[in-house]
């Protein structure tokens, strides 16, 4: 069943309504939506473009068009899977949410004259299997834990886990383990 | 990874913090959580089973002991699992889904004495084997329905599917399918 | 006026949208509702049933389905009533409400065949007369305890004044003293 | 216990936190809260008192300094009370909440160097005693129905019950009632 | 365009929409509205004039009626301008903000007979230039920390910034200085 | 003052919490944010411009970089200025609110290494006067009816002006004009 233009963009705005569940679960009280991610991801991943290809450090420089596509595209299957927390992670096998997001993602950009080309690109993502997939991967953590910083500078607790998670984490590019250090060195402030 | 007690109080709050994700996405303003629906499930099972034991229709009366715990048990691996909306149970194999909620719910009530049995009473809902299970079935889209009409009521539109899918329901206790009528005539009204 | 049992399950759902008002006047910005509160209260109470029936310290084990029935419907009458805070629970005779609560009741639940039972489990948690009536006197504090520690853990302040009324409160079962001293504990921690 | 002024502040911000529960029952999705409907009532008393003394039919014109008090105060005691809807009022016998009321109004205002006339002003609302006391009656009903309007706009139903009861009001002016005719045709429209 | 009376109260309602928009900003959860808020300077505006002229300070005693319909019209406009938060009023200059504010207010009003002496009144507001105008001034600012101060011992953080800009305040009447700094003092407490 | 990278992420999370006040205004229940419409419209922008470049309509291709830079920032600069209703923009001059928009976007965007070419292409959505600026114009209107529509399937009600403004409108591109005309036959279906 892949869908019209028109039905796309019904979908899109669906992804308003999805709440990032891990959030809720801990207690926020005022939680962003999947859509409010998204958009904030793709700010991120357009920074980080632009910060990477200026600095010189790249053989080759990062597809600014591709690294958009995919951050604005990275969560839309959530317009049909909801998002699943960690807790839900821990009990759905990864193989068979892959699969889920990559039958979704199809359906969902079938109507588009290069939906191929798209959801290629989309598992660059899922599959961290290149440049551009990966800095969005790191656009999309970065992005939580900037999120995260705001709710506790507004006062909420509970969200140690969410640093960390982050700590351990292995970042793909060394800007984003930078800002990241940066954004850490703020919340100590 | 069995909890406490207290851990599972923790847990049981966190189903005030699930929404009912097949309204949001269907943009109703302001949605139940998982705990809401599971409390007015409850009650409605209780309804249910004190008027069939009063019927003289069963052969044996159902055990309402039984059906309390099961109704108010049902969804409770949703604390971790979230709710799955029926666009999301499309790319999830139902079996996956099922083993899922059966370790979450086997976890989350591993400290209770009576853990075993209880787990055991929620099997008999999830595979409809007993009657105290099928009662509960009935009662939590009875539930979904009642509560389906009192947004109609008050302005939500767009849940057609909803009764479409509940006309072609094969209800376990013909009970439910005359309340189910009723409802739906008040709808007309 | 007593309701049929559709009448009954619509104003179940009512349940859904009394927000418990302490938490709102004490500017909590997530304010649960009583249908949430009483879905976490059954499951404390059926907790707290199991692990005292299991102890083999009651020489008459809790009868689990009357501890259920009166958990599910124990602020049944808020549908009508409301949930009036301590400040307003100043400023109305104690009797006057009780009055109102049992006229609420016995009209919420009169069209069902054991309305007569149920209404009188109901006063047995009212007049905390019964085993069964105060174990359900200690689920509805220990949860209200649980959900202010967890607005806590999430960053609410400005909630003191619950732990030290809970400090002089009398618990009618050793289990619940320890469960509420274990939860102040994790306050602490 | 009166309090000091700045408690008082604190309280009448507490009115930020009351919804008005008659909305919330009927499942309005966005309910208003006693602080936004006391704002408005005030802006509607303003109006009509201006109208009115304009209008050369009344033989003394009304004060409206009493009547703006009057209006901002009059449903101060709902931050201790809260807001008690139409199936709690038929509970709870008239006299009691008036007595509590008016024991919450003289404790928030007493700190208040004219509390004892301010106090005063605010009965001759809760007695319909004064012309400024009916115009405010007369303020508080049109702007219940000026905000059922604006819902019905955006599209909620169910509160049909309101124009009904609204249609069998006796209004204290007739300026209110041609106001509530002429709210009623933009409704038909 | 000036408005008849209903359309002025259906505007009246539209404040209760209107967030207050340097709290969600920083990431409050539970945003007052522009309505809320001027309910509450109302209550303050009140108190304040009471206070004030019971205490001798005064040559001329501050005319109550002015104030308290300043302060119930003093975010009128805001109906159609919305609420230009500091970050905002930084980038538009004052005098267009005041212009814009002025037709707003003139229109809304204009279908009242005293129209013009109530848009009169709100320009000493606007200009501070009569007793009554700045008493209200110092009533808004004094709301906003009262419920900078309620936000705050709910457990909200980052509002800093509000505490340090009131320090620097300018305000018009001793009585406003000592409230904010008696309610400074119970911030720290 | 311009940002460093961090803060212009601090600030693209701000959005999430700026709310689309025309839907506010008319008493839709559950508003999105800017955060939320900007997302839409990077994928409406997106499906448009790979739905036209693959048409062969086009004598030169649009540039989706550019398309989606512009579509992800064309309200950014409404994180401070927050998001002015048509009432509002009546009531400030065109000219004012470009040049505080066209400021805000500077220092937003001003850590960034392309920041000149960056804030350029805001500037051609905001004159309308290149290829992909006017692409973003159209996907911004058809979103803003797309989510109209949404609202209206779920109940909402008084948006009628949103679709009379709009079948006044110029489009851009004569795919903007039939998608908007499809749209508008499904709300009539």
């Amino acid at each position: 069943m892949s869908l019209d233009a028109i039905s796309l963009f019904l979908e899109a705005t669906t992804l308003k309504r999805i709440p990032r569940m891990g959030w809720a679960m801990r207690g926020v009280p005022h939680v962003e939506s999947v859509a409010e991610h998204s958009h904030a991801t793709t700010i991120v991943a357009l920074a980080l473009t632009d910060l990477l290809n200026a600095s010189g450090t790249l053989a080759i420089p990062l597809n600014l068009e591709k690294v958009l596509v995919i951050a604005t595209l990275h969560d839309l299957a959530e317009a049909w899977l909801t998002d699943l927390p960690a807790s839900a992670q821990r009990l759905i096998p990864d193989a068979i949410k892959s699969q889920a997001e990559a039958r979704a993602i199809r359906d969902l950009l079938g109507s588009l004259p290069s939906a191929e080309r798209l959801v290629g690109w989309w598992h660059e993502f899922e599959d961290e299997s290149t440049p551009e997939g990966r800095l969005v991967c790191d656009a999309d953590k970065l992005e939580m834990m900037v999120q995260c910083l705001r709710y506790e500078q507004a006062g909420a607790r509970g969200l140690d886990e969410f640093w960390s998670a982050m700590d351990r984490h292995a970042w793909h590019y060394p800007i984003s383990a930078d800002l990241y250090a940066r954004l850490k060195a703020r919340r100590s402030a």
